[in-house]
């Protein structure tokens, strides 16, 4: 699909723009119940999440140049600031319709946040397990005012995920980890909002990958909608993941994960082998970007198009900069960013490379001096 | 107004719905366009704020009884984490429109964000006063981010106020605190947004007031819709201040005010007399909320409606569930959710009430027992 350069999308109204005004937007189980395991004994529970801007990026598409478009699909702008809670209205709605009285976790981010709110905003106990002496208090500041009950126990993540997986075994206490097979099925829906808006699925989909599950999502989405006829065509999936937790690029473990983008710092994928599939099937790649060109994608998103994203959201864009010599010449590019930069106050005061000019008397010459006028 | 109970609004689909999916949501200048000071020559200057979900809250109406329907307007989903977004968009292209190549405000919170992320993606320079020594660095995170350029001078907040209307006069930069006319014209349209989904306005409007601003815009478009019939009725505005900075409330300017809802701690508003006029017109009320609790609806809010908001927001829920008993049986009343709770993490950290139970065995019975299994 190519748009013309002063296509209307997010920048003029559709000319089948029915009326004035906005319409309800009632969570994205409502909108696409037909495409998801619900019936109508499943109880809903929703903030209204999805329905997310998809933005145009002029900036970033001047760099990519020979008239591709580029957009982000911000999905920092969902209920509790991440992409999660897509996944989550779906898997804390099917386990309320079996009767779960609470649910569990191991996550230190944006997973504990969603289980926690939908949770509680569902008359569910959420339970959160970390590993003691691990995790920053900012880090669980959200789980804990959404009235998580968070247990840190002695030892690493990976007990922590052993821990939860016999919980949910043994007590009535359902799992809402990413094993949870409803968090793809409704994180696919950040693919039918894309084509929903573009009238047709991009051309390429560069997407951060850490656990590799929002990947399959997507591309579960655009195939089914493509076999709904929905779209017409099916992107090629482009992930991307941060050069010290890149797995699926190197094709193996990493056992010591590390990188500046924490939502991506996974070294042993669970969707490992059905995120393989996604890319041969769209004939896509997974490449590595460095946290250098992570946090120049991250202060260029900021600076340059106003938006404010995590660390890890921004490796899409640092993707398709470092690729951008193959786009295909007036290709269609939406790039996935999955959390809000909100999340992570501390990388933006690190990483902002600006800094407050103090000691300036109230003089307006002075003033007036220091700004160039 | 009165909804019935199982209104469909936020939970099921509308019978009108027109098909599967989302539409383009281009931004609310072009949304609102016929509403708003803009022409073809306006270069409009979006990131798709608008469009906040409005989100039943259940746990609060059961709290406010006798079958009043309660809504919350979420504008912390806005692109920069608050309302402020709707004015600054309109601002920004205004400004733009007018040849500036660099707007200024003295602002410490949500403006310099808002200011500095619209600023950037025109391609304006963004400068933002701040009074020396008194800032603390996370909440200039996000404009130092979005690239603007902080300057701290020797003095107090009226000092730093003082120094960019001076230099908006002098110089060629545009102030787009407050006292910009195009804010208030931007932010009146989450009135038009509120009535778009209801179908008419609310029986009442609960709002957080500091500057008094936001009263005053929600007022403008409730009036703007009803004079071209787009709502039957108009609501009662009632509005919110902290008890340590209600000068709407005591009717004089408080010197120094304090609240830990530091977004509308101020003494002496700057849209005073128009907000005034609205509590008049609307035969509407200002009360005063305590900091306990303001605190107590912010973690009601979070803990079971799943919604994290700004401490300055919850003034609006703690509010209609002070005068709770004087709302009319089955009213609709919506309470304005003016931020994101992600922009004050130190409040959520200090004020959950909730914490990690730390130290314990990697064991599944003990586990289970603390549990409660």
């Amino acid at each position: 699909m190519t748009l013309s350069l002063n296509s209307p999308i997010s920048e003029s109204p559709q000319a089948d723009y029915p009326a004035i005004g906005t319409r309800p937007w009632p969570g994205l189980i409502e909108t696409y119940r037909p495409f998801l395991p619900v019936t109508d004994a499943t109880p809903i529970v929703s903030l209204c999440e999805g329905n997310t801007p998809l933005i145009r990026v002029p900036a970033i598409a001047e760099r990519v140049g020979r008239s591709v478009q580029v957009f982000v699909k911000y999905d920092g702008l969902n209920p509790t600031g991440s992409f999660k809670d897509r996944g989550m209205t779906l898997a804390i709605s099917k386990a309320k319709e079996m009767g779960a009285e609470a649910v569990i976790c191991a996550s230190t981010g944006n997973t504990s946040a969603a289980a926690a709110a939908y949770a509680r905003r569902g008359g569910l106990r959420a339970f959160v397990i970390i590993p003691d002496g691990y995790v920053a208090m900012g880090k669980l500041a959200q789980a804990l005012l959404y009235g998580a009950e968070v247990l840190a126990i002695q030892g690493n993540f990976d007990q922590a995920l052993t821990m939860v997986r016999q919980l949910a075994e043994h007590y009535p206490v359902t799992l809402v980890n990413s094993i949870n097979p409803f968090r793809l099925e409704g994180q696919k829906t950040a693919a039918f909002e894309v084509v929903d808006v573009l009238g047709d699925a991009p051309d390429w989909l560069c997407i951060p990958v850490g656990n590799a599950g929002n990947i399959t999502a997507y591309w579960m989405g655009f195939c089914e909608y493509h076999q709904q006829e929905r779209c017409q065509r099916l992107p090629r999936m482009m992930g991307f993941q941060a050069a010290g937790a890149a797995p699926m690029v190197l094709n193996h473990t990493v056992t010591h994960p590390e990188t500046v983008a924490t939502a991506i710092r996974i070294g042993n994928p669970a969707n490992r082998d059905r995120a393989r599939a996604v890319q041969e099937a769209s004939q896509g790649e997974f490449s590595a970007v460095t946290d250098e060109e992570i946090l120049a994608a991250y202060r260029l998103l900021a600076a340059e198009e106003g938006i404010f994203c995590e660390p890890a959201s921004a490796a899409s864009v640092a993707g398709l900069l470092k690729v951008k010599d193959r786009v295909p010449a007036g290709a269609t590019v939406v790039c996935v960013l999955t959390g809000n930069g909100l999340k992570d106050p501390d990388t933006a005061i690190k990483h902002s490379q600006n800094q407050v000019k103090g000691g300036l008397p109230a003089d307006l010459e002075t003033l007036a001096g220091v700004m160039g006028f």
